[in-house]
């Protein structure tokens, strides 16, 4: 059973960008304690990345296909784009929305989700282990 | 005499996607159908889909060299792409806006077309058929 | 099988009010252009005028027994009477909405449309031509 | 002792139109149920309806010379009639401002009622028995 | 066959309190009206008052287990109690909400009512008379 | 040189209606001041009232054929008309915006006139003095 | 009998300021036309111009001790100047409001007039005639 | 090691209310879940609900003293209760937010949490397993 | 002469909450503090605190009836509860509104104070000393 | 000790404008009280008031070489001279905001102060008093 | 060739007046480097500064007659002196807008420019450094 | 020392698209005077430009190991891509801001720049003179 981890605009510098938001815990170490514990969870996990907004829809496309569930960090394409948001639409499998920092605490254009409405839930605020508390419930919502 | 039929973002999941809002035909027979009408009507038609704000810019760029008109689907793009708007408006050929969906009677973001301005019409809520529409529309303006 | 064609406020004076964005074909010369295409249509085609909300509303319910669709260019009322819109609520005869001119590209009070949510779909930006082109459309639902 | 018991735009169609939302009672058999009650609390009724904003307004001004009162269902006009509001508070008599439905309950725009800051009072949501409720509110307020 | 009318904060003060807005009757005598109409109804009528919105929501919640329906005038509770709502929502009974003064003729913030969504409808402007009526709509509803 | 003055709805009850605002003038005798004043600037002035909107429309399109120019008061009409507003672009003699009291210091509602932008200029707050300015102003447009 | 004609900022430029707003007649020739009409009504006239708002301000206290009323054009000042309104609220002289352009078909910002709520009334976008009948509504007011 | 886990209005209703959006589990069985999931995780989990805002405000004030972190349910009192909010910001603690429905994909007065600010981080969506999530992300932060 | 001074939420953790914002004070020295400024302008006081809105009101309404008027910080309950303002409204002795913060220069929701338009006057940002301003201003009305 | 005490726009006029709001107290008796009370806590205090905002700033700049504290009512000013919140934050001694009438009780316009995020706290809403109240709060900023 | 650089309100507080933000070099010093750089132009340069609205629009007047172009920072003018405005589209003369500070950066209120519509262009955020790119960008414009 | 030059959508089309607005220079003129400049100022320069979000944030991304700063013309995507201000902000280079056009003078959705927070200042509406001046304030912040 495989899942997807997928990671929206700016998150592959995660470590580096605005440490004191976003954690110090580099992008491949994060990615690696994701991939072992979705397979503790019985998954199989591929982690995608892009910066386009583009690749970023090809890819949940793709998805419908070949993994059961998504979990997905937008980055600042949560706030705008609803072409992303048309795109899990689309898709029949879950996904699970997460964010590394408390977006509800933060600039006010941050608050709004536009792709919330069509994810299964959202998780937010608990740096990666917010990735981790995704897979969680996406195995629930698969199990 | 070639026009561009062009489709943003999710529209190649048509006949898949949210059957209910979209209709069941595929994506291919539907391109099939505007390639035919618009054979009738006296056009070379060439059809363009991507999920790529950057990519739909870059042959809305090379449409003003290779065609005279174009009927455009801008997907979910057409409620805050200001960039496909200033690209439609760098082109001197009409670009017919079209929608498989009445996005007026939908979530109120789809309510408003940032392409609009800049677009020759609107034709929206008549499934399949609104691309049709559109090629006529095209047509009278080309004629 | 009938159809009836209704212009709302003002476009009684077409070709003669505000021709830069109308046009300059009159009134009964576009009427006589509509008529002639609903025949080609196998439609035999009632045009009516009104500068009255409440005769326009009047028209609407009577073609519920009357006619079997309705293309409706109800001009300013298209933005505030949601009296008209009730009453396309309340009939049940399928009901194409057209405009002459771009209302996405004109004075922000004229982008939206208080009846779109409760019209089948949309034609707006092609002058004279939208009546046409909503013939078309309400053939096609008809069909 | 007569009163007025006056139907805004598209009431005439009570029975056939949107029955989930309105009811199935007819008109005809509304009305009758409206005078009866008004009979046995004692007043002359007169059931006046229309689609056409100036004749509710012609009937409002009327009304101050030749009824006690009004039980007015002003339809859509609630939400925009200015004019409307402006007769009422031209004349002197006491309005009691019914609605078939629950407008609080329904789209957003149907919220907000142009008319109730010069109505004595609203009663909304219990069917044709609002207006039975509304007479006797104007019974009390004429007792 | 019970029922409940429930007021909210302040209504305690009733004859005392503002009396050119919700008048000089005090609220044991309005009470008595109130049992004495509910009983010529056929109905035992319970009265509960609190200034407590966590114990209006207690008696509502108890209400579906010991009442067929509910007369509510929940005070300035009715602007911005999300929490009653929900608990209007969450029990299956009935609930008429009512208001002594005309809420729409009022202060802006007095238009807007967040209960009435989950209400089955309202009655508000005719003083304590409104209780009368609402007590009248519910034996409607129960009838 | 003929003139029209039109008022708008409940104009006809003036010197009735809510004297504090609008004056005790009745308006017979105003109508009759307004032509004298006419008169004295050389022109012949027809008055017109109506309740309706579609009439007021229907009147104005007419001036285009028998006026040079038009005094109007739309009443309440004023602020959400946009079907009267584009009557008078559709006709090309200017129109001159009266009003008896100064909108601009009531209800935030009466503020915003839809027609002012195309009307020749606004003259409010003067009571019946008002029309007797706006024909002023206009013997000075057409002077 | 003394009034005061007040103009606001940049009203010294008239002329040759945006003649094609503003007309390009000059303030002084505009000037000597007002107190010549001024003359006529049996008013002696003086004409004040400040660019500063203090200075305006202080010229208002002292009218309401050496003047019979003002007629005002505040320029820019009239959209934001909170401080003039008080200064015109705090004395008990009429001031009638002036503008040579319609400022309600300009700017969106040019629409709202914070001191119309303490004027008698207003006078808009007759040009230089605006002052003109801004002295007859004041000979009128203090007749 | 005691933590808290406090419900907010309406949820002692759970399994009855609303079970679409809110599942058919009792509040008694979640709450048993609850406790076993802490227990697992090291935490003795003391389990709090009110229908009151000040006693909930009341039990955080306490919580600072005998608790390490409370997982929170505030219910309706998310959207407007300032006052549970400055109770949060007080205490020295971590509050975790759940929620059992995606408050992001419902009505839009449920979009915004005045709470979010002060709390570490929300859990949205997942039914009654969000409770669960949040005891997981409390032992991360208590860790 | 009794008066009343009443905290609101979370004011009873005064000194050990955001002392950076309120001060470290603690709650019972500043209450001591009050009672002895208060007697020294003559004043019996009763201090009361309350985090629920509905005790708040219920001393209130008590208050009408043994106190000679009340310094209120009604804390977070200041910016929403329109429950607080009827009761203030309903009860005839005058209310001094204080807080510790200038809540004009903090978050936007506390810049709003819903109780404002029915208290006395409002005094706020002088740490505890704006209860003891509070006093001074209330020993100046009841003088 | 040297303290200023700043009055803006119109406070000239105190005793005879607007008694109703502002009191009847005549400008030059309040400052003689002013300056009385500013002399028993110890400070030497000038008064000084203009109707220009650039007057007002340069006073304020004098000020932070020659005073030790302000107390200014700045008037209309407050609503909307971000030029005043600038000179405020530029000096480096405190001001306290003070107003006659309570400015959240009145026009919503005036429930804004633009100054207050740079002030030291706001007294509002207790006549001539506010500025007694005023110069208490300033003796203990700077004690 | 002369120009003008103009400063507005407490820019003469430059060095002393928050220099986190607006630098520690003083107005005096900052003046002769503008002079000097505009002499390496080419141009003759007066320097004005002013804390008064309308001494800044008398010497923008001025300026159409003496000078070739402004280089102006209007301060907190720019974000609400429509009067400066309207002086700036009166004369002829290019004016470029300088910021020493980034306004999109800042408080919102900053984030916009009333003045920008009649400038030629702005410069943000660059210290006393945007002064010289202003006068490039001036000497530009001029050549 | 090496400087990135970057520009956005449809600025490849710079000399042919709407030369009123943009100018009629070409793009690789254009970039050839931006060279030189750089090349004067002690820069190497290399200029990007691409239509696609993601290509500009990966060029972003690459620039904070190659590069020491940027100036960046994002063109459209200035107003609403939240992705590109976040890349602005996790890289740590200087990134100037550039418009050929003053945007603060045109469409109202051109008026807000979400970059402009994260950026170092912002020049716009000298054409391409603003590249020059970007260059300028870019070898400032550098030096």
């Amino acid at each position: 059973m495989k899942i997807l981890v997928m990671h929206g605009p700016n998150l592959n510098l995660l470590g580096e960008r605005e440490p004191g938001i976003y954690g110090s815990d580099t992008f491949e170490s994060i990615n690696a304690e994701i991939i072992a514990h979705a397979q503790k969870l019985g998954f199989e996990c591929e982690v995608f990345q892009s910066n386009s907004e583009g690749a970023l829809i090809d890819r949940l496309h793709a998805a419908r296909l070949d993994c059961k569930g998504v979990v997905l960090n937008a980055g600042a394409y949560t706030h705008y784009s609803y072409a992303i948001r048309d795109a899990i639409a689309a898709i029949k499998i879950p996904v699970v929305e997460v964010h590394l920092s408390n977006i509800h605490a933060r600039d006010e254009f941050r608050h709004n989700s536009v792709i919330a409405p069509v994810c299964a839930g959202q998780i937010a605020g608990f740096g990666k282990y917010s990735y981790i508390l995704g897979l969680e419930a996406l195995a629930r919502l698969l199990g």
